[in-house]
């Protein structure tokens, strides 16, 4: 079916951005505010991607700001690189999610005056929730994305992505597929909940109170909410090839290195 | 007016396939045949975005497929990881134009049988010329986007990004702006580039014969032909922290401290 829908050529879908939502405090129903929000009624295969610190304020993730260094130190798992830029200290981590990058998801922006937000305690949980609260509401079977705003490693700027997903596909798993002219598609695997929720962030911004998007069209990927979550994007430590800054990498390395030829003596004449 | 655009709170926009496109030949004039195959005629501020591999088909980057891997050799500038794992070797590279991913750009998917396809020599310059092209033919002041598919390195799968950008802004760039509490968003620089590209493969797909996206109602992003290009997107030697492998960086290291304690000879008594 998949393919059928995309031969026809002329694949359309739409994003909206739903503002008008008030000030979220701690224990607000989100599902009920988000729902009342929407102006246009919720179909079945809709998809809302939902900024993640709408439902870190509901879920009551808030710290005082004069706690902020050890706010991410707290949400550090390890981290992977530091570097020093005169007076500016860039940490690349890896957060409690097994998500690396900068400051391990706590976020001073958009937050109340002298507080920082911390990310959802299990994202994928908080949209299960939040799926079946707005599908319970609606009668509609949609799919839920929570997104943050992430950097990477080799291209500037940041995109978008998926760290909590319910009733939504997160990969468009084209493994075993063909291509136009009969070759398989061995390795490719799209990562559709990442490029929803930067399709998303195209109309949600930063700044603007738009912190939740309607996405209409991409039914085809919306099913249960029992498929597998943002968590299973999260590329597992043995298969990643930058467990640790180059810089890093180096000089344990080189102690190790060092240390090795002092145990080994002095060179020998061979 | 970015921002009055957004307050709004109802900012959409829309994403349209466009296929029935012939298969593409050395030469073919891809501005005509685009416009040709859209149904709905181009307005200003419209941004197409355009899977790479009609282009390189056009420009007649394709080799022969037991070229394969003499093709990544020659369009990889550095090798930054390797990995073996079984009898597959993972080799992660930085190819001409400065993106770090598998296989330097090329592509034995979606190329005809016995050949593999390279990327544009120059994507911006490609994307300026189709950009000229389609607002000649149609008095539509749209943006062009040239797509490919990249892995990530922390997170499974992978999304389409922009390797060639014309009259489009490629970065949102919000430093120097209020979040919605009046604090500045000091490095906040969303890659919009990169999130259309994302947000028109899940449209495009991989497989169906649909290379081109209309992207309709984000003419907040699009400008002049001079804009700076994807080329631009690319983060520079100096910033990046994952200039190699970490096993690569670990050995390197470790080869440099044992050369280093073996000159200094055997330890001294202190």
């Amino acid at each position: 079916m998949r393919r059928a829908e995309r031969e026809g050529g002329h694949v359309r879908y739409s994003i909206e951005g739903v503002g008008g939502l008030p000030e979220i405090g701690v224990g607000a129903d989100l599902a009920a505010l988000i729902v009342g929000a929407i102006g246009e009624p919720l179909a079945d295969g809709d998809i809302l991607v939902i900024t993640s610190k709408i439902v870190s304020k509901a879920e009551g993730r808030i710290v005082q700001a004069d706690d902020r260094e050890q706010a991410i130190t707290d949400e550090t798992v390890r981290v992977v690189a530091t570097r020093q830029t005169g007076e500016f200290t860039t940490r690349i981590v890896e957060n409690r999610l097994g998500i690396i990058g900068a400051a391990a998801g706590v976020d001073a922006s958009n937050a109340p005056e002298g507080t920082v937000l911390l990310l959802p305690v299990d994202p994928d949980a908080s949209a299960r929730a939040l799926a079946t609260g707005i599908r319970s509401l609606t009668g509609a079977r949609v799919g839920v994305l929570l997104s943050d705003t992430l950097g990477r490693p080799w291209r500037e700027g940041q995109t978008d992505i998926a760290i909590g997903a319910a009733g939504v596909h997160v990969f468009d798993d084209l493994r075993g597929q063909a291509d136009a002219s009969g070759k398989p598609l061995a390795v490719t695997m799209p990562c559709v909940a990442d490029e929803l929720a930067g399709a998303a962030e195209l109309v949600k911004g930063k700044s603007a109170g738009v912190p939740v998007a309607v996405v209409r069209g991409l039914g085809r990927l919306v099913g249960d909410l029992d498929l597998p979550g943002a968590r299973t994007i999260v590329r597992p430590a043995d298969r990643d090839l930058f467990r640790q800054g180059a810089e890093e990498a180096y000089d344990e390395g080189y102690r190790a290195g060092f240390d090795e030829a002092q145990a080994e003596g002095p060179l020998r004449a061979e």
